[in-house]
C-alpha cells in the first residue's frame, strides 16, 4: 500500500492523477495526499469525499517555504511513522506570449514556480521519502523542455515554459545523481499535450488518458530509470512519416 | 570596423575578452563597450586608458531594468546612428554548494543574473543590433549546462550554475529561431574551464587562452551557426582515451 503526494491537484493533470490513483485497488495504492494552494476545488472535494479517506487534502503552495514546511510536518503526522513512497511534482505554469521570446516578461515568476518550487518541495520531503519503500520522485516535464527537439515546437510561443522545463530537467538529473546510492528514483515524465486549462481545448489527449499513462509509468518505475526523461506511450499517434508523438521513448535533452 | 558590447567586463573572462579584442587591428575591431555594474576595476581602467578611445566603459547591471535601459540609450548615443555589431552576454555567476543540490539556496538569484539578465540585455539591444552589420549575439555558456554531459560533471557541486546554463541554452535557441529570418546569429559558446575568480586557480586554462579562443569563434561566426552551441578548440587537451576536452565541437544539449 504505497503512499503518494501530488502537487497542483486542484485541477488539470494533478487532479486527474489523484483521480486515477484513487481508482486503483487499495492493495496497490494507499493514501494519496492531494495538495494545492487552496482548498477551493469542487472537483477535488468531490474526489476526496468519494474516496473513503484514501485521498487527503494538504494545503501546499510550492512557492512559499513556510507552506512547504507546514505541509511536510502535516504529512509526517498523517503517515504516523511511515515514509512517503512517491512524490509527484506536478504543480506548474505555462506562459503564452504571442510576441515570442522578446515579449517574455514573466520568466522569473514561472521559474520560481516550475523549478524552485519543485526543488523546495523535493528537498523538504527527502527525509520522509528516505523512510519510504519506493523512494520515487516523478517530475512532470514536457518534450517542449527538450532543447534537442526545439525545432519541433518553434511555433509554440511559450518561451518561459520551455526554458523552465529545460532547467527542471537539469535539476532532476542532479537529484538523480546525488541520491542514486540511497536507492532513490528521480524520473522526468512528459505527460503529453493534454486538454486542460494549461494545454487548452485543442490539445491531443483527454487529461484522463495522460493521467492513466503517467500512472502506468509511475507504478512501473524503479532504479533502472533514475535520471531518465520519458514520454508516455499512446498507440495510434503515428504521423505521416510513421513516427508516434507518444511512443513511450526516452526524450533527448 | 565592427563594434562590440561585452557584459561583465570588470574581471575574469569579460575583461580578457575586451583585452583580446582591443589587441586586434583597429580595421577589424572598432569600439568595444566594456560594461560592468561599477566603474571600479583597476584592470579595466588600465585597459581603457591604454586603448586610445577604442574601449569605452558603460555602466550596466544586467539585473536592473532601469540600468539596462540607460546603458542602451548611452550606447545608442555613442554609436551616432550606427548599429551594434556584436553583443557578448558574459555576465554571470557560479555557485559552489558542498552539500550539492539539496543545499542549493540561491537558485532564483543566480537564474535572475545568468538567464533573465541575458534576456533583458538582449531584448533591449535588439534595435541597435538590427542596425548593425553582424547582428551577432554570443551567449557565454558552459559544457556544465549540457544535460547530456551531466555524467561528466557529477562531482562538480555547482547545481544552480548547471541549471541556469541549461536554461540559458533554451533561451538562446528561441532567440535564434525567432530572429533567423532577420539575419541574426545567436551562438552559445563554452569558453573552457578558465583560471578566473569564477573558475578558480586549479582550472585548465589561463583566461587569456579562453578569451583568445572565444574571440576566434566570435569573429568567424555567422548565420550557419545560428542556434548552435560550440566548444573552444585547444589542441593538446586529449585525455587517455584520445578525447579532447576542447575539440571545438558542437556540444550536445
Amino acid at each position: 500500500m504505497a503512499s503518494f503526494l501530488i502537487t497542483g491537484s486542484s485541477r488539470g493533470l494533478g487532479l486527474a492523477l489523484a483521480t486515477r490513483l484513487a481508482s486503483l485497488p487499495s492493495g496497490q495504492v494507499g493514501t494519496i495526499f492531494a495538495t494545492a494552494r487552496q482548498d477551493n476545488s469542487a472537483q477535488l472535494k468531490e474526489l476526496i469525499s468519494a474516496s473513503s479517506g484514501r485521498v487527503e487534502f494538504v494545503g501546499l503552495d510550492v512557492t512559499d517555504k513556510k507552506s512547504v514546511q507546514e505541509a511536510t510536518s502535516l504529512v509526517e503526522q498523517k503517515l504516523q511513522g511511515k515514509g512517503l513512497d512517491y512524490l509527484i511534482n506536478n504543480a506548474g505554469a505555462m506562459d503564452w506570449n504571442p510576441a515570442g521570446v522578446e515579449g517574455m516578461d514573466n520568466l522569473n515568476e514561472i521559474f520560481n514556480l516550475n523549478v524552485t518550487g519543485t526543488h523546495e518541495v523535493t528537498r523538504a520531503f527527502l527525509p520522509l521519502l528516505r523512510r519510504g519503500e519506493k523512494k520515487s520522485v516523478i517530475n512532470i516535464s514536457t518534450t517542449l523542455g527538450s532543447v534537442a527537439r526545439a525545432h519541433v515546437y518553434e511555433q509554440t510561443r511559450s518561451p518561459a515554459y520551455k526554458i523552465t522545463k529545460a532547467a527542471l530537467n537539469m535539476l532532476s538529473v542532479q537529484y538523480a545523481q546525488q541520491y542514486a546510492s540511497e536507492g532513490f528514483t528521480f524520473l522526468l515524465v512528459s505527460p503529453g499535450w493534454l486538454q486542460t486549462d494549461l494545454g487548452g481545448s485543442r490539445a491531443d489527449l483527454p487529461v484522463e488518458t495522460g493521467a492513466e499513462k503517467v500512472v502506468d509509468i509511475v507504478l512501473k518505475t524503479g532504479a533502472h530509470q533514475n535520471g531518465k526523461f520519458v514520454n508516455i506511450h499512446v498507440p495510434g499517434w503515428e504521423n505521416a512519416e510513421g513516427n508516434n508523438s507518444y511512443a513511450g521513448e526516452e526524450v533527448e535533452w
